[in-house]
């Protein structure tokens, strides 16, 4: 099965294209630069490096969830675009489970993946390795690092991630005397490679209705929720009058 | 420091820019294609991407052996034209290491990275997890398969790189009732990521005398020699008539 991966959750990019579980081509990158500028010139670089045409494709694998909001919109959309109009299967795997995956070696270690949420929050969810599978014991979800820091105490935990580095402070302070570790620099970044493999083991989503799991509300529904109390944010945004 | 790590050592390719621990691209490809081919193109997108210059770049880090004679030369060649162009740092990294430190996690195992060097040949060394580094323990050589085979007995050795999975069924015979294991298949490629943080902890080398450590003769030496007895293949090939 040929296969295009794809991850623009957080702030690193990855792209890569498999057949069955051997890689063929895999870019990664970390720039400031945006994702809407880079996915789609690597999506066709890796296929042509890999001696694809896009129609030689049989399934689209993509990060859906949790990350940034705009990342997740982009890689989401062209994982969507491109399985519609090649009709093929699409697959959405954690993208806090891809980052986890990076360490299925840590088989007594509570893994947990962490993104920056900013203004002291996170997105992370935990995993253990079992029969050589990741396991989740905390659902993937939006949450302040001293309500995580208070998940982690007493457990042996991994914290993964450039996400957990940047409250490497806050973790010191609240963790202390607890027992846990930060991930090597190359355990940090997503692999498409990986995304690929998992995707692989996934049942396909229906491709019309798949949509990124946000895990949080944006800014402005938030500011909308505040001015109209009661009311869903996800339902009706326009008011009767 | 801005750092290109390049491994063309065995049938994977691997390039990458980093700045210091951060990574800014990577790119793996597993073709068919010639090294020879794909590796000039690959560091000049490379470089790109990042937003870097070739003149931006301040040391050059290579796989220096062992593997593919033709790869460790072009990529050898490649990071010593650089090198001495650019006036910057070049590093040497084993190759073999550089397969072995994707599995930094597994402290309790012996690490064996292994080459296929055909005709039931392989390249392989044996590491350990000491402190977080990788201690070698049996030098990186050249050796028959059933010498490996010897070699690991007793140990509790995590078999890495896809060099190993092609002598499956001669391990499986060879160390029937021994307690060994595989890498899964993500673990089996070289990252260029973690070859320009290998990079940083090595001393630099002479640029002007540096050569792949190849660890065996090649097929023509090999014939030389059998044919000129009492010779040494490294010394002068031109006999005096």
């Amino acid at each position: 099965m040929k296969i295009l991966a794809l991850d623009t959750s957080d702030r690193p990019l990855s792209v890569a294209v498999l057949e069955d579980e051997q890689l063929l081509a895999e870019t990664t990158l970390v720039l400031a630069k945006k994702h809407s500028q880079t996915l789609t010139p690597v999506i066709a670089e890796s296929l042509q490096k890999a001696g694809l045409r896009p129609k030689d494709l049989e399934r689209i694998v993509v990060s859906d969830g949790p990350g940034s909001y705009t990342g997740l919109r982009i890689g989401v959309t062209a994982a969507k675009v491109l399985a519609a109009t090649l009709e093929i299967d699409l697959v959405g795997v954690s993208s806090l489970e891809l980052l986890a995956a990076n360490c299925l070696a840590q088989t007594d270690k509570v893994l947990v993946p962490i993104f920056d949420a900013r203004r002291e929050n996170v997105f992370a969810g935990a995993y253990r390795v079992k029969n050589g599978k990741l396991e989740n014991i905390l659902p993937d979800q939006h949450l302040s690092v001293v309500q995580l820091a208070e998940f982690l105490k007493g457990r042996d935990a991994l914290l993964i991630g450039e996400g957990a580095k940047n409250y490497q402070a806050q973790f010191k302070e609240l963790l202390a005397g607890e027992k846990y570790a930060y991930t090597a620099p190359n355990d940090d970044l997503p692999s498409g490679y990986l995304l690929g493999l998992l995707g692989q083991q996934k049942q396909p989503s229906q491709v019309d209705t798949f949509v990124p799991r946000y895990l949080r509300l944006t800014q402005a529904e938030v500011q909308w929720m505040e001015k109209h109390p009661g009311k869903d944010a996800h339902g009706t945004y326009v008011e009767k009058i």
